[in-house]
C-alpha cells in the first residue's frame, strides 16, 4: 500500500525538477531488474549531485521518511526492495568517471557507474580495475560498495573494500562525509569509509569513491584440471598459490554434481566438456602475468610435475581465447541450473578445513527431507566460498525457509558464514544469528541507532530486529 | 600526580591476583620502551585472558576509571601513553599463538605476541605472514592491529588491516566482541573488525585475532637504481609494477638529500655506497617470487632495457644476501638521521601526482625559517608515503610546533594526510583538522560516544577535543 505524502512530494520536486521524482502511475513502468520483491515505493527521487543527496536528506529527516538506495538492483538478497512507504532514492542519474589518473592509479567515480563503464575505463589506460562479477554491465560501483562485492577475482585482488581508497557518503541528516583521498595510507584517525562499505545502504548513502586501479596484466593462463579427492584439490590450491609466485588469480573448483550438470548432453543449456565428465572434482585455473613466454612454460611445467606426482588426473590447458571462453562456459553456465528450478541458491564462507565434512553433513539432510532433490557445490574454493544449489520439487516461503535452517544452522559451530559476497538484505536477516552472536547484533544496533536515530535508511534491512 | 583508586585496586587484585597488578614503587622499575611521555599509571592491570579484561573493564565502568591499552610501547605518536589518573592495561601476560592452521593458512594469535613471534612460526610452517616494520621485535600484534600497522611490504600486501581475517575485542563495558572467523569473505552484516582496526584502543580492546597467511616466497631479487628526476621515478614505478607481474614487493625512494647522508663518511654511522652519491634520486626495489631462474632473468632484462632507454642513470643488482643486506642498511640507516638530532620526523600520504610540488613548498618554507635546516626525504613511493626528517638548531615545544604546523598545513588543500602509518596518539590530534573535516571529525565523536560513553577507552588519544 503505497504511503505518498504530498507535501513531501512537492518539496521534493521543487528541489530536483520533475524529472527529479518519478511517482504515480510513472512508478509502474520502472524496471525491477534482479528485485525479487516487486513492491514499488511511492516515488523515486533521482538526484544528480551529492548536494541533491544532501537536500533530500534533509527533507526526509524533516518529515521521517524513510530511504531505500538503489544502483542496479541487481543484488542477490534484496538489499534493495522497497515496501510502499519508502522513498526510493536512485542513483541513475549520478553516473560518470570524474576522473583517471593514471600517474596516481586512480579513478574517481559517481557511485551511479557502472562496474563496466569503470572496468573499460581503466583498460583503455592501459590499467585495471580488477573487481568483476557477473551483472558487471548494471550493477553500480555505489552497490558494489555498498554490499562489499566479491566476484572472480577475490583470491588475488580482495573483495571490493580492498580496492577503494576514497569514499564519500550522506548520513541520515543531510550531513556530506567527504573522505576522497586518493592515497593507499591513511591513518589519520577512523577510517570512515569502514563504515559504508558493505553495510548495505542502513549507515548512509556512498555517493562518490577513489577506486585503486593495478597495472593491467595481459599475459593470462588457464586450465582445466580434474583430480580425485577434496584433499588434493586443497592441496593443489596452496602448492599452486605459491608455485605460481602470486600470480594465480583464479581457483575454481567444481564438484562432479555441477560439472556433469553444466556438460550433460541432456540439460538444454548444456556445455561441451573437453574431458570425461566423471572425476570427482574439476578445477578452473588462471594465472595472469606479464611474461607471455617464461609464464606459459612455467604454467605448463608446473602443472607437468603435478601430473607426474599423480596429484591431477587430467587437464587441459588453453590454447586460445575461444579455448579459455570455453573452459570458463562451463564454470559460468548457472544457465544448466536454472533448467532444475525450482532451486535455491546459496553462498556461504566456512575454512577449508571445516568444508568436506559440511558438505557431507548437509546434503545427507536434504536428501533425508526431499529424497529426490539436488545437491550441486561449485565455488571460489581459493577465498573458502562456496555455492551450493538445492533443486527440491517445491517452491513456496515455507520450503525456502527448510532449506535455509538445513544449510546455515550447521554453519553455526565451526565458524562458518552465511554470505561470503551477497550480504544479508532482506533475505538472510532471520538467520544472521548463525554467524553472528547477540553481542556482535547488539554493538551492531547501537552503531545504527548512533549513525541513524530515527531508522530512515533502508529499515528493516541487514539487522534482525531489536529482541 | 598519581590518582589511585584504593577500592578498585583491591578489586583489581582480587580478579587478577597480585602478580595481575603493577602499583606503587614498583611502577619506577617499568620500562617504558619507546613512549616519549615517561608519565606512570596509577597501576598496571595484566589479565592473562579475554575473560579477565572482560572482568576489568565491567569494574572501570562501574568506578568510571579511564583505561591506555599497552602493547610493546613502540608506537611513534604516544598514542600508548599515560596520565596519573589511568589505569593502563598492559596485554604483556596475553602472549601467544592458539592455533596456526596451515591448510586454512591462517594463525589464531593473542593480542600480546610480538610479531616477530609470529613471522617466525609462519615460516617454520612454509608460510608468511607479510607484515614487516623495525619494532616487530617487541611491537605487538594487538598494537599492529590497533594502529593498523604499515611498514615494508604495503605495496604488495597492503596494510594489517588487509591481513586480519577475525577479531575479538572487548568494548568499555566489558562486552566481549567476538568474530574469531578464518574465512577472507565475509559479508554477514556489519564488518565489525573495521570499527577496532585503527582506532587506536579507543573503541575497544584487541584480545584476540586471526591472521592471514601468505605463501613463502623464497625467490628475492634487490636492486639499487639511480635516476636523474622525479618524474622518472614515478614512471618507472607504473611501469616495473606492471613488467614484472605483480611481484614487486619494495620500492624505496630516498632523496639525495636522504642518500648522501647515509652515505656520507663524515657521519659516524654511514654505510658505504655501491655507487656516486650524487644522483638526485636512488630507488631500492625487490620483487620475490618462486621461479629463482627465471625471476632473476627477467628482473635483469627488465632492468636492462631501462637502462637502455635512458630512465636508469646506474643500478647495482644484488647477487648475495650480504649485497642485499647492505642495500637494505643505506634504506633503514636511521642511525645517520639522528646525528643530526634534534630532529623531528614526519610520515605523510600524498598522491603521487602532488608530491613534487608539495616537497618544494615544503622545503622552502622550512628553510625560509630556519636557513640551516636540514629537510631529507625517503619513502614507500610505492604507496604515497613518504617520511620527512626536518633537522633545526633547537629541541622545544614551540619549535616542533611551528614545524608541524608548515609539514601539515600544505597537505590540507591537496588531499594529503598527515599519518600514514603511526596513527594520531596524542601528538597529531591538534592537526587533524588538516587532514579530515569538520563533518568527519564530528561522525568519529558520535562513534565515539554510542560505543564508550563514559569515554573511558584512550582518552584525549586520537580525536581532538569537542569544539
Amino acid at each position: 500500500m503505497s504511503q505518498c505524502n504530498p507535501a513531501l512530494l512537492e518539496k521534493l520536486i521543487n528541489l530536483l525538477g520533475s524529472g527529479g521524482v518519478i511517482y504515480g502511475e510513472d512508478l509502474a513502468n520502472r524496471d525491477m531488474a534482479w528485485l525479487k520483491d516487486k513492491t514499488t515505493p511511492w516515488a523515486i527521487a533521482r538526484p544528480k549531485t551529492t548536494a541533491d543527496i544532501s537536500a533530500v536528506m534533509k527533507l526526509c529527516s524533516e518529515y521521517g521518511q524513510s530511504v531505500v538506495t538503489q544502483g542496479g538492483k541487481t543484488g542477490m538478497v534484496d538489499g534493495a526492495a522497497t515496501s510502499g512507504d519508502n522513498l526510493a532514492l536512485s542513483l541513475e542519474r549520478m553516473s560518470g568517471i570524474e576522473e583517471l589518473d593514471p600517474l596516481a592509479r586512480t579513478m574517481t567515480v559517481l557511485a551511479g557507474t557502472p562496474l563496466q563503464t569503470i572496468q573499460e575505463a581503466a583498460e583503455a589506460a592501459k590499467l585495471s580495475f580488477p573487481l568483476d562479477l557477473g551483472a558487471r554491465g548494471s550493477a553500480t560501483i555505489g552497490g558494489n560498495i555498498a554490499t562489499n562485492a566479491g566476484g572472480n577475482s577475490v583470491i588475488r585482488y580482495g573483495m571490493t573494500r580492498n580496492l577503494i581508497l576514497g569514499l564519500e557518503a550522506v548520513l541520515a541528516d543531510g550531513t556530506v562525509i567527504s573522505s576522497m583521498h586518493k592515497v593507499v595510507k591513511n591513518n589519520t584517525a577512523y577510517d570512515l569509509k569502514q563504515w559504508f562499505i558493505g553495510t548495505e545502504g542502513t549507515l548512509g548513502i556512498v555517493s562518490r569513491a577513489v577506486l585503486k586501479l593495478s597495472p593491467l596484466l595481459h599475459s593470462e593462463n588457464t586450465a582445466l584440471l580434474a583430480v580425485n579427492d577434496f584433499d588434493t584439490a586443497c592441496t593443489l590450491l596452496r602448492e599452486l598459490d605459491r608455485e605460481f609466485g602470486g600470480s594465480l588469480s583464479a581457483y575454481e573448483v567444481m564438484w562432479n554434481s555441477f560439472f556433469a550438470e553444466s556438460t550433460n548432453p541432456e540439460n538444454p543449456a548444456h556445455k561441451s566438456s573437453p574431458m570425461p565428465r566423471d572425476y570427482p572434482y574439476y578445477i578452473l585455473i588462471e594465472t595472469r602475468g606479464t611474461q607471455s613466454e617464461k609464464d606459459a612454460e612455467t604454467f605448463q611445467q608446473v602443472l607437468e610435475s603435478k601430473f607426474e606426482a599423480g596429484q591431477i588426473q587430467d587437464a587441459v590447458v588453453a590454447q586460445s581465447i575461444a579455448d579459455k571462453e570455453g573452459l570458463w562456459a562451463i564454470r559460468d553456465n548457472i544457465e544448466s541450473l536454472l533448467q532444475l528450478s525450482p532451486i535455491l541458491t546459496y553462498d556461504i564462507s566456512l575454512s577449508i578445513p571445516t568444508m568436506a565434512a559440511y558438505l557431507k553433513d548437509t546434503e545427507a539432510a536434504v536428501l533425508e527431507a526431499w529424497p529426490e532433490a539436488r545437491f550441486i557445490v561449485f565455488g571460489h574454493l581459493g577465498d573458502g566460498n562456496l555455492h551450493i544449489i538445492v533443486a527440491t520439487d517445491e517452491d513456496s516461503p515455507e520450503r525456502h525457509h527448510a532449506v535455509d535452517a538445513i544449510i546455515y544452522s550447521r554453519l553455526k559451530n565451526i565458524g562458518g558464514v552465511i554470505s561470503a559476497e551477497h550480504g544479508i538484505g532482506t533475505e538472510k536477516r532471520s538467520f544472521l544469528h548463525c554467524s553472528r552472536s547477540a553481542e556482535e547484533i547488539a554493538m551492531m544496533h547501537t552503531i545504527k541507532t548512533a549513525m541513524d536515530p530515527q531508522n530512515l535508511l533502508n529499515p528493516g534491512k541487514v539487522l534482525p530486529d531489536k529482541t
